[in-house]
């Protein structure tokens, strides 16, 4: 076992012998044994053991295991800390508190002693009870593959890698490991660690599946073993596949581009949402399957609303083709979309070059050259750019915003108007730009929505004798 | 039911409308529903039975099966098969026996009425049992996944999908359609499908599992619909890996890259592997987790033979980087190294061209400009040329393939010689290319063995008077 945890170490290049290394140390055959072994091939060791004041013999402990330590010459550390009121206070489990807690301490102290790495002792015992507990609880890949060797960066640090060198060895070899080198645990595995879930997985479940495939336990250690190498490898797909689909992320927004998103196989697009989801909430350990399949339809075809309550405070929407997770009150992007700020409606000018908010300017002209003028407005394919006649106006042009009951007959549309909201709806403009948006009207009529629609009746014609150009357009920063 | 049906259909583009559906109908309340529904939804079907021989009330079902699809107006076909025979024939598990049997027919009679798909009446319950089977015995992601919605291609067609439109319905939910729709299921679910072992898991280990997790078999059949996806995505990604890592393959093996093959993650290597193994051995079920991890292992650091017994009369040997995966007795790409038939040694004539087998030259000429010559020698680092002194042979130089005892003296090595054999395995020469491999010779010693070394005392020296330019090349063909 100590030839095999050498091997293991050089082959995975997993520590180098020059620098420190934090051991867990509870004082229960898997810590001792891992401590041993690293002792033995000649790592300077920290031994670190948390208190968690959860039994009556806590304080023993932490003394023995310190005796044990100092006897090795090692240096040793230890804190108390009150789980029980940790779980108490942040509504968990004792298990899950002793697990933050205790890892916690590891990794402060780690940094504290500037380590390259904390070990702790998880055993193959260990990794198949864990699969099973996730499968039990429901997971993806990173839940089937259990524990990792290495992780890094991990939960805790970016920089200090948390290894378990043991976890390719059984509890059988541990204790004969304690036996044939003297180690002398000093309690039995009946540890807190071991709530009663963990009990009865171990003392009940994993006992009942062996009567169906006796072989079990190796069966699942294997599975996790090349599951976490199925999952490596879609890490890196996705990885990939960050670049092609979103467009930007920071602090409390990531953007996707729901058309890239979409052309993604959907293991893919799961593992861009969860990942999307990770970067704003590092703290979320558990993405519930609902929400990923939530997020995926909404994807697909959105919501009337075209935004959703997602998970943990996030918001998923969609601007167009953009597909925005981010916080309720995130400001994102609003620059993308000309705004205007109005108490009340302004005369356009023409010429002339008005600035709206965020670099938008809206330009407008005199048509000159009618004839030019005209075939050009018949090709035109920009929406922020308008002919408009001005032969009929009994009034002059406005800029102003949306009012209740604005309605607009869009070019080409000849017999009736439509609601302007409900064709900013179909236009998928964003809910919360709608009531900014610049419109050019003339006697309460809108005349051109720039970026949506001219009115028909304000189109260019062959017989049109005066014009007005008018575009919308932002300047580049 | 029917209107989800429908829709999954629509959405997943399962089925053209304008084409028929074979249904394989046992006449339990599963299949029944599927044709039921298939038939509302106006798909023209095949209503296809397999009478199995394994009840006594076999022939009174597929009557009844009869009855109810010409009541329907459906075409209905059957076949009595001794399934209990087969078992015996190829030791196989009624309940394997049955399948292959079953989807045999199925398949062959697909075929036989051209239709689109072959649509079967699986349910979310049998998935949940599928996938814990699979867990049980041992899998990876594609037996995690379970059973497919769509399989295309399939075990047995490369044409004919393979569907399960009920494959997201539970039982309850079949019964209570059976009910409402006034379905009279012929014979319960516990037919012969459910052997022992299936009929274990279903009465007792999902049972067991529920006290753990009562929604145990939604999270079962999530998981297993979520690792559809990711192995769908793993499977592109081999896909891609393939031609970068495949050098070539054929009916009988496939040679990898072993260098690319090493430059991919594991999890990519294993993938591979499988699909090489699955492109020669379609018929093989279960690749095993030791023969993958065999074969990994071997491709690191191969065996002193230079090959291993992988899976199935499969051998994985190595050639230089070639790792081939091929039969026993494949005769692979002797091709690509120089090989000779010779009875007994011949003179070599200078100047001359020898035809060797394959392609392969060996061409001779005098040296006339000697400075040149030492100057090229010098720095030669082709084996496959060679400058020869002949100032001291007192015979002439032959060319033989290699006797015991050979031994060589390779050029830079002044003091003692090498076991040709072992020279041989050092350069990674695959061992069926040694004994036809062409030397040139002298009394006996070896002057130059191509490709490998020229022999130290007879290289071209600063003094040298006569010599020989030799090379050995391959034809382009």
């Amino acid at each position: 076992m100590y030839e095999q945890v050498r091997a293991l170490i050089e082959r995975e290049n997993l520590l180098d012998p020059g620098k420190d290394v934090l051991v867990g140390v509870s004082g229960g055959p898997d810590s001792l044994v891992l401590m041993d072994i690293l002792d033995r091939l000649g790592y300077a060791l920290v031994v670190a053991h948390l208190n968690h004041s959860l039994r009556q013999e806590a304080d023993e402990e932490a003394r023995e295991v310190q005796r044990i330590s100092e006897s090795r010459g090692l240096k040793f550390i230890s804190e108390v800390k009150d789980v029980a009121s940790y779980a108490a206070q942040n509504s968990l489990s004792i298990e899950e508190a002793a697990r933050i807690v205790r890892y916690e301490f590891l990794f402060r102290q780690a940094a504290l002693h500037k380590v390259q790495a904390v070990a702790v002792g998880h055993t193959a015992d260990d990794q198949v009870e864990t699969v099973v507990m996730h499968m039990l609880r429901g997971c993806g890949l990173a839940g089937l593959r259990g524990m990792q060797l290495c992780a890094l960066p991990n939960h805790w640090s970016q920089e200090i890698a948390l290894l378990r060198p043991l976890l390719a060895f059984w509890r059988d070899e541990i204790i004969a490991y304690c036996e044939r080198h003297r180690l002398k645990p000093i309690f039995d595995r009946s540890n807190f660690e071991n709530t009663y879930f963990r009990n009865r997985l171990r003392s009940d479940l994993i006992p009942y599946l062996e009567r169906y495939n006796p072989a079990i336990k190796q069966v699942i250690w294997r599975m996790a073993n090349v599951l976490a190498g199925d999952h490596l490898v879609l890490e890196q797909v996705i990885k990939a596949a960050w670049k092609t689909c979103v467009i930007s992320h920071g602090q409390d927004f990531v953007i996707f581009d729901q058309l890239a998103l979409l052309k993604q196989p959907v293991g893919i697009q799961r593992g861009l949402l969860r990942h999307g989801i990770n970067l704003l909430r590092p703290g979320l350990r558990d993405i519930d399957f609902q929400s990923i399949e939530r997020a995926l339809n909404f994807t697909i075809s959105p919501t009337q609303t075209g935004q959703m309550d997602l998970i943990s405070g996030l918001r998923l929407s969609l601007e167009g083709n953009q597909l925005i997770l981010a916080d309720w009150d995130a400001p994102l992007t609003r620059g993308e979309w000309p705004q205007v700020t109005l108490h009340e409606s302004i005369i356009l000018e023409t010429p002339g070059q008005m600035q709206l908010k965020d670099g938008w300017v809206l330009h407008s002209e005199r048509v000159k050259d009618l004839v030019t003028a005209f075939r050009q407005a018949t090709m035109n394919e920009d929406a922020f750019q308008a002919w408009v006649s001005t032969d009929n106006l009994s009034a002059p042009l406005l800029l102003r915003t949306r009012k209740p009951g604005d309605r607009i007959q869009p070019l080409g549309m000849k017999e009736h108007s439509v609601k302007l909201s409900e064709y900013m709806i179909n236009l998928k403009i964003p809910r919360r730009v709608r009531d900014a948006w610049p419109l050019i009207t003339t006697n309460g009529d809108i005349v051109w929505a720039p970026g949506i629609a001219l009115a028909h009746p304000y189109r260019l014609k062959e017989s049109t004798r005066q014009a007005v150009y008018m575009q919308l357009y932002k300047m580049e920063s």
